[in-house]
């Protein structure tokens, strides 16, 4: 049971993250913060003759990494309402790598359980909850499976230390995957 | 009543682009193609002491257009049942700006009435619910008027054309815009 | 092509009932007026070992009614942001009769093609999408197509008449149906 | 600090009933079962001359009772993606009530605090959103304070036991609930 989690923040040590290492304390597992990485917006080929283009940047070495893990926290901080935009990059460009037969991305996918980890403000227990719907939505259409989310309350950096629900729930996953990962 | 697209598309001459063309048929109007211009991701500086600091892309230039204009039409293909990563990019940048007294943005903003044009496929006029709650938490947030939404129902280039409810919808708009500017 | 309006409304000539009349103009189609008939609310037997017992009101006449149509309107205007008590009471005792053998149910369900159409007032055209979700999940629970959904807006008598994209929404689905109907 | 459960369950002992027992266990609160009580469906009178009529059943009774506490928990099970009919046919009544001199419903209304219980099957955590999301307008709409919600995954008598987040949930809130009213 390897462990993924895909973190979206453009800060580092933030309200999504504190979030992430409570629910990996202890566990085996890798993040791929994508405000390391250098990943271009997709450009639609899907309808062209010649198809998709290879493109300079990070993402094919972080999909054969995405891809080599069994769980993936999805953890984005909200950013209006929605994903960071660096996780709505990373997302988009699957669509180029759905096509690629040099990866089996469509089996792969749905092969892999998915939760999902979101902090913000602004009422975020109700104003999250099309985010919600959008991943699973997103799951759904490449069959992966949905396991469960969390929606923290939290904007200043320390703040989701008073969100005593997110923090509960997050160390339920913690003893979950500790239990995973010892059989 | 100055009307601008800001267009999330990455290919062009898409099915979403068509869309406004026909509400734009005739009128006096601008666009930004997102795709055409360099726009980095948003890097949170909000809770350091130094805050934001300049980022060497053609984001401030767009910025300028896009609040010189009246009627904002917001029009994103659907990737995976949200806008666009472009698109996303964009609007999550407005939080650094939103902060810069240069800009009056918050006053302005709130003086914008948005119009958002979504087209994609499986089943959209459902599945972009969720994209439309976004949008609609957004120009709350901002306090700018969201005034109405087109679900295009189309995924081949083209395939608009055989979406009829979204097609007049679109010319009801466009009418409705063309009477505005004779004023 | 049998066309029903299941309608949800407690008054007479509202706003909704304005919309259906629009959308059945000339066509031959039957309405059951919810509020004209005693349904009462399901009580759930499920997990009894006699299951549901026989109730005295008028709902097996109507679902026979009901069963016998192909296209059914779903017609409610919007109240507290639901679709009407009433309505949701005859849909409530839909799991009753998906349990009694002398209707085959399920595989009706599945051969009727849905259309809903709500009417009210706060902003409908946003805070009804979470009504149009639920309908949808209701309609993929049965395995009924779910084809298209008007939301009005409008709270006063005839207030409807002020909302053009619903009406003309509402005419593009009479040609339609009056097609259907000629073959 | 006087808590309510509205129990919208037509069978008895069954799992939203079981989540409230979790909550409330050890406190003072009182329930209205509304399976126990006799109420009509609204009949839509505000735009008559004469307005509303006085309706003969047990509405005005449970409203008052509902009236006197401050603490709402508003329990429901998940019928067909949505609140029960019984439930939804005592908050429709409440339109006749906001304009009944007699009541000061909308001052008392916005002096609550409401909770959401809503248990059932068919993956609630992300189907039930809808839901929520209604009910959230609701409260916006009166400005009652939307504190906090509980989804239960269950179906068959007793599933809610399994249901490991809502149970721990159910003992956050009823810690908290004690803690209001040791004050």
């Amino acid at each position: 049971m390897k462990i993924l989690t895909l973190l979206g923040s453009s800060r580092k040590a933030g309200n999504t993250e504190q979030l992430v290492k409570e629910i990996t304390a202890g566990l085996k597992s890798s993040t791929i913060h994508l405000e390391d990485h250098h990943i271009k917006p997709i450009v639609d080929m899907r309808h062209t003759e010649q198809g998709f283009s290879h493109i300079e940047d990070d993402y094919e070495e972080l999909l054969k990494q995405f891809l080599s893990h069994d769980i993936i926290i999805f953890a984005t901080p909200i950013y209006w309402f929605g994903m960071s935009g660096q996780m709505k990059v990373f997302i988009d460009r699957w669509s180029q790598y759905l096509r690629d037969s040099r990866y089996n991305m469509k089996e792969e996918l749905s092969k892999k359980t998915a939760y999902v980890v979101a902090a913000g403000g602004t009422n975020p227990k109700i104003t999250a909850l099309p985010l919600v719907q959008q991943f699973n939505y997103i799951f759904e259409f490449v069959h992966m499976n949905f396991e469960d989310y969390i929606i923290g309350n939290a904007v200043k950096p320390g703040e989701i230390e008073l969100d005593g629900p997110s923090l509960t729930k997050a160390k339920v996953w913690n003893r979950k995957f500790a239990q995973l990962q010892a059989k």
